[in-house]
């Protein structure tokens, strides 16, 4: 028996296109309570106020909505050596860029379907002023009194046009494990939720409805309280934030959450509970089939509407060839 | 720069003792609604409904309180035979053991203060009846109507006679990580939380103020829902077990917390909520000291009566040599 | 302005007629963790652990799932009187029963579409043997360790065939005052809640989409925390009862909700949270129209299906005269 | 037996005093995201958002802390006249007013203890701005993006030299039932709780340590959350807001509460839960006597300190005379 790799440790940040850069801004920082650490150019910088660098979230302006990139910190310098080797013999790397604003060098690939992605050791920590710091020492900054504050980064999840191939890349290229997995009668993989950590995912690939590859399902933020979801859904439905689905509960990753739509049309998911959290190191995947799907998509509280397994951002427009950012 | 180790991976199980397991039994079965897998000789094997394994609580028959032991369980084969090699050249080695119900052959040691542990790879899975099962394929068995039903084991906490020498022995021998400590004006550590995994802890270190060595402060289970401990909070209070501290919220790891003594003396802490999780690969150890102190020990909802610095198990009464069971 | 009726005061409890009282019973009494109070004939007679009467909640032996009886407490022995002596009035009076198990002399009515009511002054509480009395002084026993314990009686849900004559005969006969209601374009009312009391109801009258008189939509009991319906939810999900809809949240009552149907086919609400409460003593009724009812009927968290509008007990079948056991 | 008196209907408003106007409107609208209605002379006057009228709290300038005045709201105007005549008949009256912002003609008198009171009829409802109404038609403004948003004004605790007369008083000319109160073992009542509705108490009178008269103890304001207390909680300990107790749950009211003091210096709760209703109209009181009254003060979640039974507004300091702005 080979040993696991542990050298992907985190998700490190996420970057999002959008072309309503000033109401998706809106949209994390009044209703999510994000902080902006800094604008720069067509991008801004946040965090949520348990996040410790200097961003989770980069938003840029672009003329359709979806994924800028995906950023994974490696466990230590060694393992990013490793993890850019594996990948380069993969012959999807892409190269190192020389950082950004929050770290440095990067090394950036794709994933065979195309969504950019990047591992890095280097980060820039989020440094509070003076009235920012909380007693609470293991909190980078206080609570925001705005919004209903969303507190760290979560996961990604990545609408493929194959899952297995995708998901064969993330476990073998970085180390990912696979915790679940939906496996449809004719063999095919409709979804997979992959981690590094005991949370049951740090990114999950489902199979694209429309066909299309590189294209962005979701990025999720983490409250950890169902009552969280609860206070925000009152909010969403004031303000004219579309909810799409929830507050309802995961079977997949038994995790309480909301699907809505930022104002720039990507679709955003909001945890409202841990879940449950894997420390077997032997863990079998778990396998949902067609017979035993349903429980798995939702436990209870809310069914997911069609589009949520065919909508994803850039949209694929009808009669247009099936064709992504990423 | 070494890399960080990553051969421990979690906390397998651990084994109480209790002068009166009939009443520790109904506690743990009847209130916290955990299962019984296997009575044994002096010893009943219990888990939660969310535990894989065939037991993560093993009480055994005892005139006085206390630990009986820790187990935790390797990341791989391989990486067992390497902390065993780093263990057995501590000098704190004891030797393999075949075995027990529920795992096979665990390599035996003590910490530096006496706490016996022992380390493992294979383990025995839990195996539902048919109508035991959950149609919620990632949990390993339907919730018990019984009780107010615990999810997982979570940590254990030790009391030491030296902090310091206690927890360099669990980092190097063993690799975990310092979370968060508490250092006196005077330079002495009074306590740490260790952690292999996100989590803050899987064991926590502090000083025993009554000078034992070997003692348990407690062992943690888990619910990740502030309400189920008020609703436990209501439960212990009608049925007449003594609730030392909370509902309320720590600093250091910012769980929910609950304490009370289960009917055989021993400190059983109950968690509410998944408190702050740690992804941070370069992760710098949060430093409580005298001045910042109580905004770690209580955040919010409660204080700690003296007695928590001092009791444990088994108790240590006045002019008698403090030397604990371990 | 004439004052308000002050003479009805709260509903004391409800009968509901099983075809199947051993697994009703067990629904009521392992799941909702109710008490027995007593079995006598085909009934069975159970109250919520914070529910101070004898019973709310009678469950009798039928060929039809359906209404037994709504019994309303009037405000004191005077007020009674003033209540008999309006229904007298108007028709709908059947007369004194001398009474039942748990309360004395009742006088029986009906509503305009036939529903079986009783109001009544005299009511034996509930005695706690020795060991279920709570420290607790102001909860009649000790919260049960059985299922997730619901607290109390909230409300009951009638359907009927003309939801305005129904509502002016509460109103007008028994003092209810109109919360909100729905107001079709054509000017008829959908549904109507009302109640005694700052609750929000006590009883809701709905159009039966089915056309019939005197059916049963639903009988409510209250947790007051939401956490609660997520816990149940997970016990329904697993022990195979069906969740028509929820947990969410409704517009209406503003409560948080979760619709099952009992193993006897009646359909039974939870209520999670208290909603909002009633003060001002000229409420000005909400009208909720066919423009802005979606919100009304669900505000969050799940949508009702097609079915809610239609199932009632005792069931219409197709092709049978619509008439109800009422 | 004579009828109940249901003419007394609601808490209407509270004023109080405080010698920083603008720190405690930073604490009422920064943090509890209260609304500001208007500001006028020494006066602000807010509302929660779920409060319907212009305003539930008056904050007034003034050298010391403390009440300003208690508002009634009457069930009728027939009601308002007789509780007049009766208040009148006790000599505590002290006759009307014609109004002040946000309410028509009101009746002032004073509880023996020297609390200013007055009891009204007609009231001004909030007119909420086009953009401030909410599709939730049964709530009179959108939920604020502020701090954690308060619900509504829930109830006023003062302290009082005699409470048993002061009850008599609120009992016999106001109508208030008696819900639960405590009696120590010379007969003397330490604390009382009344209410006209289902709420356990609008109103509790508490025996004043210091043997002042007339002081506020405390003025309450209500979520009917757990988790918003958690987060408020979370918000004070980093705003520098003095938590004096909980969260916790008490056993009187069975309410989920927290003490703070604003920075005015007078004593606010915050209400986590909805505690337990009384629908019974025979209610018989529940009564605490010193051994059974630890429970009551609190069932669980953290004690109340010494000087929750001394500490009042305006604050009696050493060997002044004890004598309340009331």
């Amino acid at each position: 028996m080979s040993e696991p790799i542990f050298d992907t440790h985190q998700l490190a940040h996420v970057e999002i296109l959008t072309p309503k850069p000033n109401e998706t801004l809106w949209f994390f920082r009044d209703l999510l309570g994000m902080e902006v650490t800094t604008q720069q150019g067509q991008s801004v910088y946040l965090r949520a106020y348990e996040d410790w660098y200097h961003h989770t979230l980069k938003i840029t302006e672009a003329k359709e909505p979806g994924l800028g990139h995906v950023s994974w910190r490696a466990s230590s310098p060694q393992a990013l050596e490793r993890r850019v080797k594996a990948i380069e013999a993969s012959g999807l790397g892409k190269g190192w860029m020389d950082g950004d604003l929050g770290h440095g060098a990067a090394y950036q690939f794709t994933t065979p379907d195309g969504h950019p992605m990047e591992i890095l050791w280097e980060v820039e920590y989020f440094q509070p002023a003076e009235d920012q710091k909380s007693p609470l020492l293991n909190r980078p900054q206080k609570r925001p009194l705005r919004g209903v504050p969303v507190r760290r980064l979560d996961h990604v999840n990545l609408l493929t046009s194959d899952v297995t191939v995708n998901k064969n890349f993330m476990m073998e290229q970085l180390g990912f494990r696979l915790r679940e997995h939906i496996v449809l009668n004719n063999g095919i993989e409709a979804g997979c939720w992959l981690s590094v950590s005991p949370l049951v995912h740090e990114v999950a690939l489902m199979r694209d409805g429309k066909g299309a590859r590189g294209r962005l399902h979701h990025v999720c933020y983490w409250y950890g309280y169902p009552q969280n979801l609860n206070d925000l859904a009152d909010v969403f439905r004031e303000q004219g934030i579309y909810i799409e689905a929830g507050p309802g509960k995961h079977g997949i990753s038994q995790a309480m959450f909301m699907y809505v739509y930022e104002p720039g049309g990507n679709r955003v998911e909001l945890f409202g509970d841990p879940g449950y959290l894997i420390f077997d190191p032997a863990w079998k995947p778990i396998t949902w089939t067609e017979e035993t799907l349903a429980a798995g998509i939702v436990w209870f509280g809310g069914n997911l509407p069609g589009e949520f397994f065919l909508y994803g951002t850039p949209v694929v427009h009808e009669h247009e060839p099936a064709m992504a950012a990423g």
